[in-house]
């Protein structure tokens, strides 16, 4: 679960009793299918059903599990296993104070991605191939969205992909770009009581953006990079 | 496993003894993991090791195996589950001679995909998925040519975007598309003994396109679809 609040990148994790810490997740039940247990958790842990949630990859090396692992998940879960196959999901949430009251009362941590050294298990890997794909995906499509308040400044926007995609931003090129982006839309507000001079309220439009998007995929295949 | 032979993309299927077709699978073993039983299905399938193979996504509805299929299962693997959870992966293959007759051998079968209505179990779902799934991909990243010969022309090379994302093809600004492209280079050579003017071939440099990718990724973030 990546999370973002205005300032950096941040990735929820939980702790084994006296243990080091994990990312979220379960087993499955027999009658659930893996996306179901996946929402599952995200509820459990935000409170919230309508995150956005991508399958990552599926981690299966035979010896990912050592033995003490092995029997902290046996014994946690009060199953008999001798092997556990791990199919991961990235979340996007945006970090607002409903949020953060939840997860802090299940006693989980928004930590930021960049100070995260140790996780357990093959957890690390696990991260790091999410926020690869994060990145990827950031660059492919419209979903920085799913981590931004519903109306946003250019600043915030900018502020996001400085944050994850790690690159300075011409400022006045990328105005220009956003008003003339046809599926983000100027809602008429500004900010309010900011030190600063107040800046324009944007939104994102969904369908918009899939109506454009079926206009131009067709086109672009050879475009890759141009 | 997708395949084009110059004309049409193509699946390979299997037959269940004495039942319908499937796609190609296997359980996995104890000692290994789901990628290397995916390469393992692949090379005993095609001969060859070295083939683009991309993880699609987990199937996992509890009731997706019904209860005769799960005989078949359990007697054809000896094996005594009540589960079966799949990761599917696609496969792109360029079909010349020495594939054809490996699969034959085999008993495997090369179907047109527009001519598949049914097959066991929610394969045909997975196929689906896959499918939508390799559209998208080639949209967006140059894997076309790995169902293309390594030397391929500009005629080829649009047959096979015309045949898999269903589009007409304006070929002279395709041809211009493709003479600017620092990726897509000639060879200098021409077809020999065809009955028409001798087209000239192109490859696809690699690492080019990983270098000009890692120059233009970041900058083009909010172009999505500009």
């Amino acid at each position: 679960m990546f999370g973002f609040d205005g300032r950096s990148l941040k990735c929820l994790l939980v702790r084994r009793d006296g243990l080091d810490h994990k990312l979220p997740g379960s087993l499955i039940f027999d009658n659930e299918d893996i996306p179901s247990a996946a929402y599952r958790v995200l509820e459990e842990m935000t409170g919230l059903g309508d995150i956005y949630l991508k399958e990552l990859s599926v981690f299966s090396d035979p010896l990912r599990v050592g033995k003490e692992d092995l029997e902290w998940i046996n014994s946690f879960y009060g199953v008999n296993t001798r092997r556990v196959v791990t199919v991961a999901y990235y979340a996007l949430v945006k970090l607002d104070r409903r949020i953060l009251s939840h997860t802090q009362e299940k006693g989980a941590l928004w930590k930021e991605v960049e100070s995260i050294t140790s996780l357990a298990m093959d957890h690390r890997q696990i991260l790091h191939k999410a926020l690869a794909m994060l990145i990827r995906d950031m660059t492919n499509s419209p979903i920085a969205f799913e981590l931004l308040p519903k109306k946003f400044t250019i600043r915030e926007l900018t502020d996001l992909y400085k944050a994850i995609l790690g690159v300075e931003i011409d400022r006045r090129n990328f105005r220009k770009k956003i008003k003339s982006c046809a599926y983000i839309l100027p809602t008429g507000e500004k900010e309010k009581g900011v030190p600063h001079k107040p800046a324009a309220y944007f939104v994102f439009d969904k369908n918009r953006y899939k109506k454009e998007e079926k206009k131009t995929r067709k086109l672009n295949f050879i475009n890759w990079n141009e």
